[in-house]
This record gives C-alpha cells, sequence and structure tokens, in this order.
C-alpha cells in the first residue's frame, strides 16, 4: 500500500499537526450555558450588530478566525488554506466572512461535521507538506437556520423533543506544521450512511448510525480501545443520538458510558434552557471543542481525546421529497503527548 | 519553508497523481450541442428515469461514477477518497448518490469551481501520501437549478443576454497515485474574490476577476507563461466573463486569444442553442473537462491544459439582502508528460 492510511478509513500523521490556536464567537444563549466562561466572546444580543441573521453569523465567523489567529500569533498572510463551511444555502456565511481574507480558501460542505472535516483536510495537507499554516472554522446561527430549514421566527412553532436547537456560535482553529500541541494524530474520515430515519426533527437518530460506524472503524484501524481516550465526544447528536450509540456500543459489549459525550448535551443545561434533545448545527460542537475541550487539554485535564463530528446530510426539498437522512461523521484524534502517532 | 508551495496559492507535486479514469453524463440537450459525440452517456430526457430533478441529478451522478470506475479499472472497494459536490442546497445531489457507496467521503461546496476544487484536494492526499485512489465527482442540472435560485420552470421567466444557463451533466474523475497519465502537476489554489457585482444574472462578471487573479497567481508562483498551455480554458465564465478575462490580460499585455476558451462556450453551440452567455453549473467545466478537454488529450491533441474552475458563492439571500457576488476560481495543471512537474 504504501501510504499513511491505516485500515480503510484512517490516517495516522507521521508529523502530527499542532493546534496552535483556537477561537469562537457565541450568542447569549450559549453563553448562559453551562461552557459560559470558556468562550472568546458572547453576544449581547444575536445580531452581532448586523442587519440581518446571516450577515450576524458571518461577523462571528470574522470574530472567531480573528481570535483565533492572535491565540496562535499567526497572521493571515501567513495561513496556506482555510478550510470551511457552514449549514446556510450555498454556505454564504463562510464566503462572505473569507472575503475580508485574502487566503487561499477550499470550501466544504458536511452540515454539523464541518470542523471535523475541516480539521481532517487541514491536518493532511500539512502533514503531506502542503504548507505551515491552515486554518479551519464554521459557524450556524439559530435564527438564520430556523428561517431556511423550518419556519420564521415570528410563527413561534412548537418541536418535538427529539428535535435539537441549533446553536448560534463559530469556532476557528489554526493548525500548525510543527508546535508545543496538542497535536493532531489520527484522522478517521467517515462514509455516507443512511438507515432510513424520514424524520427531520429527529436527526440524533438519523445520525447516530454514522457515528457508531465511524467509532468503530476508528478503533478497528488503530487498535485502540475505548478506554484509551479520556474522552470521546460528538457533536451533535443530542441526548436521544447519544443514547443510541451508547446502545450500539452496549450490544457490542463496550460500555462507553465512561468517557462518552455529546458537543449537543454539553452546550446547554438541559433542564434550564428549554433546548430540546440538546444543541446542533456546525457552530454547536466548534464553540465546545475550541472553547471548552482544548481548554481542558491545554490545562492538561484531558490528554487524549476524540473529536467526531456528526453530520446530517439531507435538506428541506429531499425531506420533502420523502427522502430518508444521510447521516456522515469524522473523527479527529487529539492528544497533548508529542509523540502521539503510531499504531 | 520546506512545504512543496510554490508562490502563496501553488502547489508543486513531487509525484504528479494520474488521471486513471473519467466519465460523465448530460441531458438531452447537452447532448445536441458541439461536444455531443464526447459524452458517456445523453440522457432520453432530463429526469433519468427519476421522480424529481434532484433525484435525476442524483442518478446522473452515479452514472458518472460508475462510467469513471468502470474506465479506469477501479472498484469503489479502493477508493480511498471521494470528494463531492453540487449546487443543490445541502448538497444532497451528492449525498444521496453516495449512499450507494462505501466510501470516505469529504463533501466540498465550490459552486461551479467544484470539479477543480475536488481535483485540487484528491490530487493533495494522493501526493501527500494518503492513498492510492481518490474520486472527484460533481453535476448540476437545469431544471433543479432553475427551480432552487431562479423561478418554476412553469413560468417560463425570461433572462437578461448576460445570463447563463445550468448545465444538465455531471462529471467524474478516478485520480491514481501512479499511472500513465495525464498528470495533475501544480494545483493553484483561489482566495474569494469580490469586486461588488450585484447582479445575479451577470455571474460571469462577477467570477471574471477571480479567474485572472488566480491565473495571474498560477503564472507568478510556476515562471510559466500562458503559451505553455496548449490549452486553458475557465469554467464557467459565459462568454461575456471571457472576454473580461481576455482584457484583463491585454491590459497587462498579454494576449490570451490564441489558446484561452471557457467551457461555458464550448459545451453549447451559442448561436442555435439559445443559452445567453454561455454554459453554467458544477457539471458545465466537469463535462467539457471529462468529455472534451481529457478525450483530446488521450488523443495526443493537447499536451498541457490548464484547467480553471470558477465558482459564484452567493446565494439567492444573500441577493436579496443586496450583498455582491464572491467568486472563486482554482487552477489545476494537467500534461500528458511524464516529467511534469517541476517549477
Amino acid at each position: 500500500m504504501d501510504t499513511k492510511k491505516i485500515g480503510q478509513q484512517t490516517v495516522c500523521f507521521a508529523s502530527p499537526p499542532s493546534i496552535a490556536g483556537f477561537g469562537n464567537a457565541v450568542g447569549k444563549k450559549e453563553g448562559q450555558g453551562p461552557l459560559a466562561s470558556y468562550f472568546d466572546c458572547v453576544g449581547k444580543d444575536d445580531t452581532f450588530g448586523e442587519k440581518s441573521w446571516e450577515k450576524a453569523e458571518t461577523a462571528m465567523q470574522k470574530k472567531a478566525l480573528n481570535y483565533a489567529l492572535e491565540k496562535a500569533g499567526v497572521t493571515p498572510k501567513e495561513l496556506d488554506y482555510i478550510f470551511a463551511g457552514d449549514l446556510l444555502n450555498q454556505c454564504i456565511a463562510t464566503s462572505y466572512s473569507l472575503r475580508a481574507q485574502d487566503v487561499p480558501f477550499f470550501g466544504l460542505y458536511g452540515a454539523c461535521s464541518t470542523m471535523a472535516e475541516s480539521l481532517s483536510l487541514g491536518a493532511m495537507l500539512l502533514d503531506g507538506g502542503f504548507g505551515n499554516y491552515v486554518a479551519a472554522l464554521t459557524s450556524s446561527h439559530f435564527c438564520s437556520a430556523e428561517r431556511q430549514y423550518r419556519n420564521p421566527l415570528e410563527y413561534g412553532s412548537q418541536k418535538p423533543p427529539t428535535a435539537q436547537w441549533t446553536a448560534t456560535g463559530s469556532g476557528a482553529i489554526i493548525l500548525a506544521k510543527s508546535g508545543k500541541g496538542p497535536y493532531i494524530t489520527h484522522v478517521t474520515t467517515g462514509k455516507v450512511t443512511d438507515k432510513g430515519i424520514t424524520d427531520a426533527n429527529n436527526m440524533g437518530a438519523a445520525m447516530a448510525p454514522a457515528a457508531y460506524s465511524t467509532l468503530q472503524a476508528h478503533f478497528q484501524d488503530t487498535g485502540r480501545k475505548p478506554g484509551f481516550y479520556d474522552c470521546i465526544v460528538t457533536g451533535d447528536l443530542g441526548s436521544l443520538g447519544k443514547e443510541i450509540v451508547i446502545d450500539f456500543f452496549r450490544r457490542d459489549g463496550v460500555d462507553l458510558t465512561k468517557n462518552y459525550d455529546d458537543c449537543g448535551c454539553l452546550l446547554f443545561n438541559a433542564d434550564a434552557q428549554d433546548v430540546h434533545a440538546g444543541g446542533s448545527g456546525c457552530g454547536c460542537s466548534a464553540v465546545v471543542l475550541t472553547g471548552y475541550l482544548l481548554r481542558q487539554m491545554q490545562e492538561g485535564k484531558l490528554k487524549h481525546l476524540l473529536f467526531c463530528g456528526t453530520g446530517a446530510l439531507h435538506s428541506p426539498t429531499s425531506t420533502m421529497q420523502g427522502e430518508s437522512i444521510p447521516g456522515i461523521c469524522h473523527a479527529v484524534a487529539i492528544t497533548t503527548e508529542k509523540k502521539g502517532g503510531g499504531k
């Protein structure tokens, strides 16, 4: 084979890229949740001074990227590539935020898996020798997502308890070819997985099989057991999808309850914040990673993290045409140890 | 620096990946154009036996990918990654076509630049040592695009002469780590470029500055003159955008008229087919490349090709909010010569 692939889906880096900086900006509700103190910027309202929700999302992206660049001590000019995308039709939050940047850009669409997808590709390009610095960037906004995917906010329409709450937030990460870590050691790239769920108000159930499939592949390809990780997070399956993943592994005789959680469950206080099954949206896992998780790593509280971005690859049109919801999950292994690579 | 980058935007491959196979499927109108004889499959109507235009687009993708795999002599199981995307909201043509494939998948959104973007990333991953085979896949469909971006077909709404006609077609390319070529030697990755054009019926003008910028960067980074290439194509600026690019270079004292064309101009017969300024859509440059251009290379009629995918990164929402149209262009240098690399 003579590639860096170990198994069909996993890559093991020869020179694990370093996370040089990370930043984020979140909305008011996210700033009232349990992770409030971890964010770089909490909006007073969700407009971020802009006239539309879409422009507010763009404004958040700019803030998140600037915080990440600043903390990494990297100028935009030094970036070799930006990988970015969002949930809006034609990913406009991203293209409008990157108008301000004079940097080569690869646009992605991975729904809520975008942060994991952009980290995967960014790390592969750095390890492949194609540059020194790469940025990974994504966002979502509750109001722009409601308008686009569901109903105008003014309707005040109700949702079933299985529905998730699109997070208002943007996260950015600067990867460096070398540095003091944490390091990305492996990426396991997901396949489109569709088990026939057609309820767009139950995306946790639609995405859980993809998460299970990618996690399985990761453990098989790397030879690692789930217990190797201090923390395994999916993002964002919500409380229901999380239970499904735990159930799937339980059937295999694996107990995932000790070190597994979901970004959709971490971001909000389920009892007090009325978010139904939990958070979702590209921004959710991005801000939990760039807010809470990477800070825990910096503070030495987490050593080995498996970050698994999950996305539902449907659209309102496909739902109206009776299609089921395809899911995908990309896993990124992050460690604070210098020698993280190797099978 | 110690990277494979030459200049800020261009990568030069140490081991130029080989184009092992390519395939396509097009609609009825495309099959009546000047390139008709080059396509693998021309639909009798534009439904491809499906009940919706979106599903027809998915069906075309499956056909194109199957032709490409067959011609490359590669099974889906051998693919390390698929890079794909399309124009539909949330890229559903792609996610639904890839439900049928058991292959790691990276979703892209690059509007009409998607084929160039997917080839760029696919080639980088192969040269970086992350696999042996990668597929690049994209599509567009006139009817699904009209419904989503403009008006229902039944309205029969008119367009100004600067408007382009979204091509119905899908193209796929299989890249191999090694093989008998043609080879991808360089990729020049574009930046988001916005010169303030707000007319969504004049996307050629909106994208032309991005094409000019990437072409300039390519020539500067590689030290190549435009005359090095037997053929430089953009895709898809249409007749107006093409003239703008020629004008920009003329101002620099460079004559691009001898070896430059645009996929939007090549796909249709402008006089007889009533496509206004020419073809557009992810499928347009994808089928011109996988139909006409790569066959010309196979037959020895073209040696050095610079394929420049151009995309307009706006949405109906951003247009309605008064935003201008950001453009992007990614250039991919393809050659039939074994030793194509090097500055």
